[in-house]
């Protein structure tokens, strides 16, 4: 059986997981623990506990089964008063809690999910991510860097003190087949993986293929990106060269590229021509959600390729 | 199977029902639905449903799995911060509006839960209780009643606008072999149960052996009532005769009289004498909780007799 490590945060690695977990293979999601805004950066605050947003999102992913269908509902539910929390980060909090720690109570939300997988914070240590721009500016906190950093570029990501790999999670690389590199914000989800003391040692070590599911479209600090800058990057920071690269040529519609554009983002370029490692298909749709229509990865359509590979 | 109807809210219920689902009965404990205070009132103002707090605690004493511990755990659970509201609580309204509607979401919250018995709201409709006081000053909001009434007497409690009783309710009360009116806050528990429209019609065309667990303390409202004042208003409110009255005879400690005493809440004096109604027994024990010492009915030996009647 496959042993898949996949990394990440937010959407890209939801839909990856969601997909996965059709497959007779075993997961092990490490997610980013960055985050500091929002409901997530609140709770963090206030009790002192990991920030619970991306475990949650992996959770929801990873559950699948019909009598869990409710609680995968509660985990999802987002509050309209109490300061916009969503359910399932107060769960979490309050799992953390009872159970006395932040490995305990994910393990136990995963079992009351019937989550068969497994999912691990990249690290145990409180995370301050800060970033410089170009103009030597240092913002400090996550959910700062893309509010200051404007059309300027991120020229380096580091942690305020020093945080280190959970070692479950450097023990997960080490003896994983794949290792998959989700789509997701470069800069506020992947590089604050890849950058957790200890994280670039395991890949190193690692016999696993060394995927990455090459982003969709740009945004604040990496506009201008093309698919190669984004590959860069990410080797720059972890020290690894990446094996295979899957990109999306599906180009998005005319009324999502519009969308996308009232934000600055534009769809990432594949300038990576003849690189033996790049892997092409059409990978991906247009989900509406309330008012918007968002373009990601379909769950089965990545799935299958990076099973295939 | 007995069919026994438990009406009530906090503790006194909580306890009863508590014991009682250790026996082979069929159970349909009524909740109050005029709390109005804390995370409860909160969550009912902001999101226009039901009160949840005492369906939150029938709930949990009636969930007894194993599988389900974690999550009767997070029915209790309060957040110290976040307003201070109960896990429960938020889960409900979460669940409420998920299902789109009072009924569904508390259905699904006892499959969750694993409870085997009913938990019924006594209405549907919005209840803003008021008291009048011996001076005649009108107080309106159950939460508001204890603040302002002080040494003062209730006179008389009414809901600002009719409430009509839930049809589920008034079936199952019609159905019932045993009716047990839980010790509890008379004017904020009781009475307010007893005088939902309809709930006195349907506790007169019962067959049910009226029961009354009676109140162990007096408290702001109830200062100075013997049992049989007790016993008389919920006669006068209910408009049935009671049958049978479970008089608990252990004397309290003197360091939990002196805790009591401290809110100025006094032992209930037994003074019904050879009323042929009364039931006596030792049924309580002191329950320490943070600094503080409860005196409370020990679900087993309160069940026990309750079921033997």
């Amino acid at each position: 059986m496959q042993k898949i490590v996949t990394i990440g945060g937010g959407t890209g690695q939801f839909q990856i997981l969601k997909g996965l977990r059709n497959y007779d293979c075993e997961i092990i999601a490490i997610s980013n623990m960055a985050d500091d805004g929002g409901s997530s950066g609140k709770l963090m605050d206030e009790y002192g506990i990991l920030p619970p947003g991306d475990i949650r999102q992996c959770m929801v992913a990873l559950a699948d089964g019909e009598k869990e269908k409710i609680l995968r509902d509660l985990f999802s539910y987002r509050f309209k008063k109490e300061e916009g929390h969503n359910l399932g980060n107060l769960i979490l909090t309050a799992l953390i809690d009872i159970c006395g720690g932040s490995a305990e109570g994910i393990e136990e939300a995963r079992k009351l999910l019937g989550v068969k997988h497994e999912i691990l914070p990249v690290t145990l240590d409180k995370a301050v991510l800060c970033a410089e721009d170009l103009n030597g500016k240092v913002l400090i906190g996550e959910s700062n860097i893309d509010e200051l950093l404007g059309d300027s570029k991120v020229v380096r990501v580091f942690y305020e003190k020093p945080v280190f790999v959970y070692k479950k999670v450097a023990k997960a690389i080490r003896e994983a087949d794949k290792l998959v590199i989700c789509s997701g914000d470069l800069y506020r989800s992947i590089v604050p993986t890849l950058i957790v003391n200890g994280i670039s040692e395991a890949l190193k070590e690692s016999k696993a293929k060394k995927i990455y599911v090459c982003n969709l479209f740009t945004k604040v600090g990496t506009y201008g990106f093309k698919a190669s800058d984004f590959v860069k990057e990410i080797e720059n920071y972890s020290g690894i060269t990446l094996e295979k690269i899957l990109v999306n040529t599906q180009i998005p519609s005319e009324s999502v590229k519009k969308k996308y554009l009232s934000e600055k983002s534009v769809f990432v370029e594949d300038d990576m021509k003849n690189d033996p490692r790049i892997v092409r298909g059409k990978y991906v749709a247009e989900y509406p959600f309330e008012r918007k229509t968002f373009f990601r990865h379909v769950p089965e359509k990545i799935a299958r390729e990076i099973i295939g590979l």
